[in-house]
């Protein structure tokens, strides 16, 4: 919990004006929508005005010019700031950060003597890190996770409980790898035999995150056939992401919710998937591309294009097909007319 | 396994009245297709009655209105009651809980101090339950699982093997968590900045679960950014499905696997979605929606809908412009020859 | 890593022919487009010949047959042989085996007393194996394993960390178990009853993996409801993949990731789906059936079918009805035109 603030604390804080009660208190923040009494909540987007008037938080900040069109209710306090969503998120950031750190190594985890570890690291019980791991400073190892052979571990990075670890991969910097991710496991590789079945192709590459890289809860991320699956500076996955041996995601990519990537497709930097896209193997992705959710990229894509369809094309031809898709049954019967009025 | 039974002992226990040979014994549970000697099955559904005549099952429950249409095997003996089905739900559920009760906290576990736990609970060795954290009663906790600061747990209550809960959430009473979900990771929250990357927004909500849910194994629900991330009374998710940030799942609603939904939206009250079903952010799907597997839901919903496609609209319009778009290059063909014949 | 080589010593090895240096030494392999020096390549696919003469790998391993069709590095030898393919892959599994094998039990690990084990076994840290179970000879169960009560597995197996077994389920010989895989959570079975909730049918049944197959990080397998969810021999699985409770996976069928199956339906021999699959619940896909990514298959299929779409039908006819799909607003035109010049 945050302690408690006045209006007249925070908008100090914040560089603020306070409109209303400088005495008022809060103890929590809320979105406007859900805002209480001793909450305090914020106003950047005008599309929702309407919930400044009735909200119950005891504070909102908005923006200094922003003009009253209706009176605010006699409990709302309002602070006026340059940039009331980069002063609340400043809030949130401050919120966060005052929670414990965890630090120290738990009596009941596992380090392999032949690990290298930094200063002020975390390493939680029951949590296995294997031989010659080397891991940074500053870095929190939650419970139950595994650390394979080899693997390195930058400094400020967070693995939270029960990701994975295969050996000899690579994690950078200030990286926040959620729980349940797998980093590591076998590429899918299959050569198939005389015997109608396969034998395994051996995966003895490994996977590079590099810096500042967000991923999500039960991601998979397979080790290259050989040399290296390489997710890049500043890239963010969301849950259940599938990325598959050999890929490359480039700079500052976001890929949303259960995408999947396979074998050997390289993604440009600042690409967007949205959520349960497809991109099939061998393909190369453009920069700035963006994937509309349930698309499936079944070819190379040049750069800053935007994406709709399985298999996917241009988002505007593909809603345009898609809206006489729906007309589909008119259109056959125009058609028949057609044939009637000729015959 | 189950002890033996008679068949006269089991149509004591469920009020029926045996029809062949009231000695026979058996001593587990089959499906009638998979009849052999000494297992007990049962016919609700006549569509399947031809397998009546033909399993090797010792005994067969029926309904009590059903007239014969061939003989039986000599090996079988049928049990006749109101309601064959509910029957054999009864058997099987006795059959579930005559498994041994796990109870009693495994020395490897770890649980903070400040935890306050229950009667009767189980907790697994390497079991991590943090700081502050409240157990009800007879809660049940597997081996490796992950219990973050100040979560809570309802009565009775079971935790399977390494799912992992964050700080701060909630979960109610008589729930099924299934091994490997991971509730309340960070969500997908990240503000564009000036250097064409990201900065995190921190989460700072919970999840809510309440009483009644079962979750799917290798779930992810992510903690809201602020306030809750709730999935209400009753609801049933199948394996791997997505719950964004802020999403409300409303009661009863069944969610089969791989579904994805993304942040804030707002599902109703007994809906279904089909396996790998997506829904965007920010929309609002009303009560008894069922949506066929893989469509795309991209709007707000009103109640009782029926859905399918990519975006998704009515499930009859969809599956007849679908007819029409196998039928386009016959279509094509005819438009073809519409124009030679007009020119 | 790989010891150091000369050219002679290999092409001996593989019982080839030196063209270029015998003397000079390689210590690690890499893709012919990655070469760099002392590193060993092999060029298979003649679509590729481009890259042989500019790669800065040691050695490159060739067919026998080949022609150079201009000259290669100074610092480029050849190792001629029949199948330059498969004699990499077996430089490829030589190295893959020259790392450390884990044995013996780790002391944090539990084993409950009731447990049978072979020799040779691997158990890490951390690692549960719950009472009856049978684990056979050369098994390796990594750190943070769960081995439910009952489950039998098979000599040679390697399960990885984090991987959860339920109770009484049966894995064969030499499977690999990817990290975070869940087998045997319950089957997603529920009976909707008068209150508009639903109650748990319970799975009694198991999970039965057959010999050699190879199951992909964060899978879901259910048990059946009665009987088994089977999955025979020779199976492989990418990551992410959910298999509901009675289904039936045919020998040597391929499954990638994200693919999805729904209940009790049986998947025929030596089937493959591309990624994000889904197949409905209670249909039989024969035997050499392809599907394409992110299609659904809603039906039935027979033996050596091809498909595409969602509903899922013929690959090539989903394909030119694709093609028409792309030019329907030109359609539309056309058939306003004809309209006007009719009227």
């Amino acid at each position: 919990m945050l302690m408690e603030f006045t209006a007249e604390q925070i908008a100090g804080l914040l560089n603020g004006d306070v409109e209303g009660n400088p005495e008022v208190v809060v103890n929590k923040l809320s979105k406007i929508e859900e805002g209480e009494p001793q909450s305090l909540s914020f106003l950047a987007n005008l599309a929702y005005e309407a919930r400044l008037y009735t909200t119950d938080a005891s504070i909102v900040i908005v923006n200094k010019d922003l003009k009253l069109n209706n009176p605010i209710k006699d409990t709302c306090t309002l602070i006026r700031v340059d940039d009331a969503y980069s002063s609340f998120t400043k809030l949130l950031e401050a919120y966060d950060q005052s929670k414990p750190v965890k630090i120290g190594i738990e009596k009941q985890s596992y380090i392999a003597e032949s690990t290298t570890v930094g200063n002020d690291i975390y390493v939680g019980a029951f949590a296995y890190i294997s031989d010659n791991a080397v891991i940074g400073n500053n870095v929190k190892i939650y419970p139950q996770t595994f650390i394979g052979d080899n693997v390195e571990i930058g400094d400020n990075t967070i693995i939270f409980s029960g990701v994975k670890i295969y050996h000899e991969c690579v994690i950078g910097k200030n990286c926040i790898l959620h729980a349940g991710a797998v980093i590591g496991s076998d590429g899918f590789g299959f050569a198939p035999n005389d015997n109608n079945s396969y034998d395994k192709i051996p995966q003895i590459g490994n996977v590079i995150i590099e810096d500042d890289v967000e991923i999500g809860p039960n991601n998979c991320i397979d080790r290259a056939t050989m040399g290296s699956t390489i997710i890049k500076r500043g890239v963010k996955t969301d849950n259940l992401v599938h990325i598959a041996h050999n890929v490359v995601v480039g700079e500052n990519t976001v890929l949303a919710g259960q995408t999947g990537i396979s074998g050997s497709s390289k993604i440009g930097k600042n690409c967007m998937t949205g959520g349960q896209v497809g991109i099939t193997g061998h393909v190369t992705i453009g920069d700035n591309v963006k994937i509309a959710g349930q698309s499936g990229v079944s070819k190379s894509i040049k750069d800053n294009q935007v994406l709709q369809g399985s298999p996917a094309f241009s988002y505007n031809d593909y809603m345009r097909s898609y809206a006489s898709f729906k007309n589909l049954p008119s259109l056959v019967n125009r058609i028949n007319e057609l044939e009637k009025l000729i015959k």
